[in-house]
C-alpha cells in the first residue's frame, strides 16, 4: 500500500469567493496539481452552471467541497493555517513567500491536516481572517500590478506545494546513451580528413576550423547513435569527392 | 538609469489560442509577474470584448500582442525558444521542468530575445510546433489529470521566470553572438536540401534524419559564425555532387 500524500493533508479554503467562474477554475487548478479538499466560506454562488464548467472534468474536487459559514468552521481540524495575501498588514504575522511558505505547510502536512487561505477577489483575506491563520504567504509579483487571480494564485501555490514533495521535479535528462570520447575523437578525425579532401580545409593553412567543429559539439554531449549519423553522412560526401 | 530587466527579453507564444477568455486571463498573468512582449498565431478571436475582461487592466499587454500567420513569424528574432508542453514525445528535445527550463530562459535573456511557446487549448502543440523550439519544458503535474488551463500554465512559468529574477552580482555568461531562429531554419533547409542531393536522405522515405539533426543542433545554442561555418561546409559539399 502506498503511504498516503502529504498533499491529501492540504485543504484549500476560498473565503467569500464572489465568481463561480474561480471557483471552477480553482478546482481545476487544485486537481492539477493533486490537491483535493476543498472548503468555501460564504460563496455567492455554489454550485452553479459556470464553476461546473471551468473545472473542465475536476468533479471529484468540486464532489469533496464543503460549503461553510465561517473561516473558523472551515478551518475546523487544522493544525496550521497559511494566509495568502498581497497586501502588507500592519501588525503582521511572519511572511514567506510562496515558495518558502509551500514548504512549511507541506512538512506539517506529511502528519497533519493544513490549510491555505485565499480571500475575496476584489479585496482579499481581512485582518480578521489573517489573524486566524499562523503566517502570511506572498506570492512574488510586479510590484506595479500585484493582483493575480484567484484561481491563478490557486495554481501558484499547488504547484509550489507539488514542487515540494520529495522527487517531483527530478525528470530524467532525455538522453539516449552518450558516445564516448575516443568515439567522438574518431569523428573530429573522419571530418577533418573529409573537410580537406572537399577542399574546404586547406592543411597548409588550416586556421581555427577544428577548433571551431570541437567547440560546437563539445556543447551537445553527442550520443552514439548521434555520432554514427554524423559519419555516415561524411561517408556519403566522401563517396562524391 | 536602471539595466533592462531579463523579463523585457521573453516573450510569450500562444499558438491558435481559441478562448478570447484565456487570451485575456494570460494577459494579467503575465502582467503580475512583470512580463509586456506577447505574440498571438492565428487566435480565434481578438481582439475580443472577452479578453478584455479578463484582462482586469493589462491593457498594456493586451497593446503590445502582435497576430501572427504562423509560428515561424512569431518566433522572428528570439534566439532561444521553449515548447511548453504536458505529453512525452517520442523523439523528444531536451526536458526541464518549469523551474529549470525559467532558469534556462532568464539567464539566455539576459541580453538576447527568447520566447515561451503554449499549444492551443484542446491539444497543445503539434510536433512540428515543438521541432522549431529548442527545449521542452513541463509543467509537474498530477500523473492522472495534467491539463492546466492556459492562463494557469502561462501564470506558473511567468511565476518561475520571476522567481529566477537573478539577485545583483550574478554576471551574465559570456556568450558568442547567437544565430536568430530564422538563421538556424535556413540552415536546416540548406542541410536537407544537401543531403537529398548527396543521396543521403531520400526525400520519399524520410525517416527521422531531420528530427535527429534539430534535436542535435538544438542543445548548443548555435552561434552566428558557426551557422555561417556549417553552411559553408554544405555549400563546398554542394560544388562535389
Amino acid at each position: 500500500m502506498n503511504p498516503p500524500c502529504p498533499l491529501d493533508n492540504v485543504r484549500v479554503v476560498l473565503s467569500y469567493p464572489s465568481h463561480p467562474g474561480n471557483i471552477g477554475a480553482a478546482a481545476r487548478a487544485m486537481k492539477t496539481m493533486g490537491l483535493k479538499s476543498r472548503y468555501l466560506v460564504k460563496p455567492k454562488s455554489f454550485p452553479d452552471k459556470e464553476a461546473e464548467t471551468r473545472a473542465a472534468g475536476a468533479w471529484d474536487v468540486l464532489n469533496n467541497t464543503r460549503v461553510c459559514e465561517n473561516l473558523d468552521d472551515a478551518l475546523s481540524g487544522v493544525t496550521l493555517a497559511a494566509a495568502v495575501t498581497a497586501r502588507r498588514r500592519d501588525l503582521s504575522h511572519d511572511i514567506f513567500d510562496a515558495r518558502q511558505g509551500a514548504k512549511k505547510l507541506l512538512d506539517q502536512a506529511r502528519q497533519l491536516p493544513v490549510a491555505l487561505v485565499f480571500g475575496t477577489e476584489m479585496s482579499g483575506l481581512t485582518s480578521e481572517e489573517v489573524s486566524k491563520c499562523q503566517f502570511i504567504v506572498h506570492i512574488p509579483a510586479n510590484p506595479a500590478y500585484s493582483s493575480l487571480n484567484l484561481a491563478s494564485a490557486v495554481q501558484v501555490m499547488t504547484y509550489e506545494l507539488r514542487m515540494a514533495l520529495p522527487n517531483v521535479g527530478d525528470l530524467p535528462p532525455s538522453l539516449g546513451t552518450l558516445a564516448s570520447l575516443d568515439e567522438i575523437e574518431l569523428f573530429y578525425c573522419h571530418f577533418e580528413k573529409t573537410m580537406i579532401n572537399c577542399g574546404f580545409l586547406d592543411p597548409e593553412n588550416p586556421k581555427l576550423l577544428m577548433r571551431r567543429i570541437r567547440r560546437l559539439y563539445s556543447r551537445t554531449t553527442l550520443e552514439k547513435e548521434e555520432v554514427s549519423i554524423l559519419r555516415g553522412i561524411l561517408n556519403s560526401f566522401e563517396k562524391h569527392t
